[in-house]
């Protein structure tokens, strides 16, 4: 392998030396000739010092057009480590409704150090982000956007447009709103709107007036469906008085969307703490993971210890021993299907947390005809084993209630949990093994007790 | 309860009884009445040929709205069973992309009866993106886009726009293309630099030229990180000669990475064959699990068979039977994790399928600091329980090194997967939990049996 197809394979090592160097052309330069998902995975191999190194010594500007390529996760980190004044000047440069993510993610005391060294203006506009939940449209919504009071020409509009090109065209403005004396939204302007009409014209004879706006509250969940339902690339969000206090953007109700479905495929697979990349360092990721597997490893021999209750039975019958543990993953990947579309179902809005009956009944009827179909696949694998009908009956029979078991509670437990606020994604799967372990348990065993004179 | 209040709960059943009766006028009224959410709802309440007949009996504009109102999985299930000319009807009022989509996923015989029907010029241009991966810009890109010659003039521009402000109104315009003779990509308009410049000049002149554009082949995911480098609304996409094909929105893309996202968790718990929603026939339901289902309990089968190898170990040692359960059950835990990281870590681009070695050791420092701590957590149960050390220093030895071997392969099994283009969300689970499984029980057996002496 020559140095050059090295290079291009390991930016980061030509990166880290020349952040060790302090070297702030090279590593512009390396990076920009990268492009974004390859800028992002060296960044991602840096030492975390290195990362923090490699945002002091490049311009404000451009550390931020970085944090905005790289993983959110790792942009908290990061900014984490700055000093309060640097990480004041990067911030500074991130869209509104980023820094008030970042600012919000950072320890209480660090955020309010953070906001102190930024300017005053964007301070005070971050400071009201933060007010905001940030699953919401009020926590997702920029706080630039163009709004003219109602009395305003067509002539005023464009002129304050040309005058201030350079300003909006960060903005990458697509409507702007009118608002009467009282700041409250009554209309928007369409940029077409502006073209097709004579310049003395007033913006409240051109402008769509009742425009649909959203309240600061609304959900991610109610905004992708509000964007679903009209295909706006924007809309403007009010509180409660009907203030235009900001612009949620569709590509930013979208990116939450995904990033709440990340959210919750990690959580159904025990990774619980946020999101967590392989950069991070190893004490915090071996610690939240070991966090949920130690609540977990507590179920199990809970669960477990239903099988010493049946001693007794299980050295009379020593195969059962071999069907504990296929009753045990069997369950749990009935059940955990179940889960699946039930947090799917919440999601999309077609299920509330008080159908219970529906999904109920939709469930029971599943583990019905499954239950029935691996009981009876299960019974004949123990009958071809032992050739004894009644070890295939015990098990096949457990497998079969226990399927049904599963499945209703994999279907009813995301509901239950939503129901009480509680994240689904996190605590369906424990709760729904260790009770669908005992039960399977506590079926094979009491059966074969109860047939043990058949079995021995 | 009051009727009032039983209608506001159950919109469906109205609905329902306006369909029987035919009555489009009341469903309509119903359904406007609604808001998204609780319409997608009312109309996954129906039965499917009351869906069906919905679709009928309202306008094809009123139809397609609907449509895009409710989940994917259950338009292309309307769809499927409605006459060709009623579909076509219905289909082309819907956008390009959606077209295509729906078109797709039909069987192609039915998709060709369709297009027969459907008007010339629009089922040519759903048949043209019907050609590209529907997961790709050509296939998530909007045929509908505003072009104008390098000849034009700033004026030609905005009396085009004028003369068709009603058409265009409905797409959304952010920018407008130009394009040279051969319909070559060679600069982007925006609306406002239309606004700002006098009506003489050409659009050369005012264009942003050698504009960024996509190739039609590029990824969702590619897409996704485009757009979080660049601010844009929506990029044109060209084919291989440059030519301008149609528009992909920063929109779509967005959707296209939820869609994928709710598809990996999906999987990732056994929800194979696309998107269930339990709206769908019992029939698709039950069997979609039950493939998944029945592979698993073969796979499960093979791995327990490892116990019956050991039967004199452990009628010797019965308490054994209690830890086997556990050590499955954990180190499928700990090996989900390493899975969900891997996953997540390529869906973002951090890690690339022949970064193994990064990932073992990676993983091989949690799996040592982890399997230790459950390793000594399961010794001490064990020893507490039985009061024998051996038997603690055999189950936690054995849950020790397989939490190693789990996380290990938990995070090199979606890489090697991805490698061989496997689909790794579907395919992790199965494999590793039959590799810990076996390789658990072989542990716990195996050092039971070298240590049969000291645990009875």
């Amino acid at each position: 392998m020559t140095d050059t197809e090295e290079e291009i394979k390991d930016p980061w090592t030509p990166l880290a030396e020349s952040i060790e160097t302090g070297d702030a052309t090279a590593a512009t330069a390396l990076l920009e000739s990268l492009d974004t998902a390859d800028a992002a995975r060296a960044i991602d191999r840096l030492e975390e010092d290195q990362r923090e190194k490699l945002m002091t010594i490049v311009e404000p500007e451009q550390a931020a057009d970085l944090l905005e390529q790289i993983p959110y996760a790792q942009v908290v980190d990061i900014v984490d480590g700055l000093e309060p004044d640097k990480a004041a000047d990067i911030i500074e440069e991130l869209p509104s409704d980023t820094q008030a993510d970042v600012l919000g993610d950072l320890e209480p005391q660090e955020a309010e150090d953070i906001l102190n060294e930024m300017e005053p203006e964007q301070a005070a506009g971050a400071r009201l982000l933060l007010t905001y939940d940030e699953d919401t449209a009020g926590g997702l919504m920029r706080t630039e956007f163009l709004a003219f009071p109602k009395s305003a020409t067509v002539r005023d509009v464009v002129e304050d447009m040309r005058a201030n090109a350079e300003e909006y065209s960060d903005l990458d403005v697509q409507y702007a709103y009118v608002i009467d004396d009282d700041a409250r939204l009554t209309g928007v302007l369409r940029l077409r709107d502006l073209l097709l009409n004579p310049s003395r014209r007033s913006v409240a004879d051109i402008m769509l007036s009742r425009p649909l706006s959203v309240p600061h509250d609304m959900t991610h969940e109610e905004l992708a469906r509000f964007f679903d339902d009209h295909h706006f690339v924007g809309a403007p969000v009010v509180d409660a008085d009907e203030h235009l206090i900001g612009v949620v953007l569709a590509e930013d109700a979208a990116e939450a969307e995904v990033e709440a479905a990340a959210d919750d495929f990690l959580k159904m697979s025990g990774v619980s703490g946020g999101e967590e990349l392989r950069s991070m360092p190893l004490r915090i990721r071996s610690w939240r993971r070991l966090s949920w597997l130690s609540v977990n490893i507590g179920l199990n021999v809970m669960a477990a210890s239903v099988i010493a209750m049946f001693q007794g039975t299980l050295e009379a019958v020593i195969a059962l021993a071999v069907f504990l543990p296929i009753i045990s993953d069997m369950s749990g990947c009935s059940g955990s299907q179940a889960v699946a579309v039930s947090i799917r179902e919440l999601t999309l809005g077609l299920v509330r947390p008080l159908d219970l009956l529906r999904v109920l009944l939709k469930e029971l009827q599943i583990g019905l005809i499954n239950g029935l179909a691996l009981g009876i696949l299960l019974a004949l694998v123990a009958l071809l084993w032992k050739g004894n009908p009644w070890l295939g009956l015990v098990v096949g029979a457990a497998l079969m209630i226990n399927t049904i078991v599963a499945v209703c509670l994999g279907g009813l437990i995301p509901l239950v949990l939503k129901r009480f606020d509680r994240d689904p994604a996190l605590a369906s799967g424990p709760i729904l093994t260790t009770v669908t372990d005992m039960c399977g348990f506590m079926l094979v065993l009491g059966f074969a007790t109860l047939a043990l004179g058949r079995l021995t």
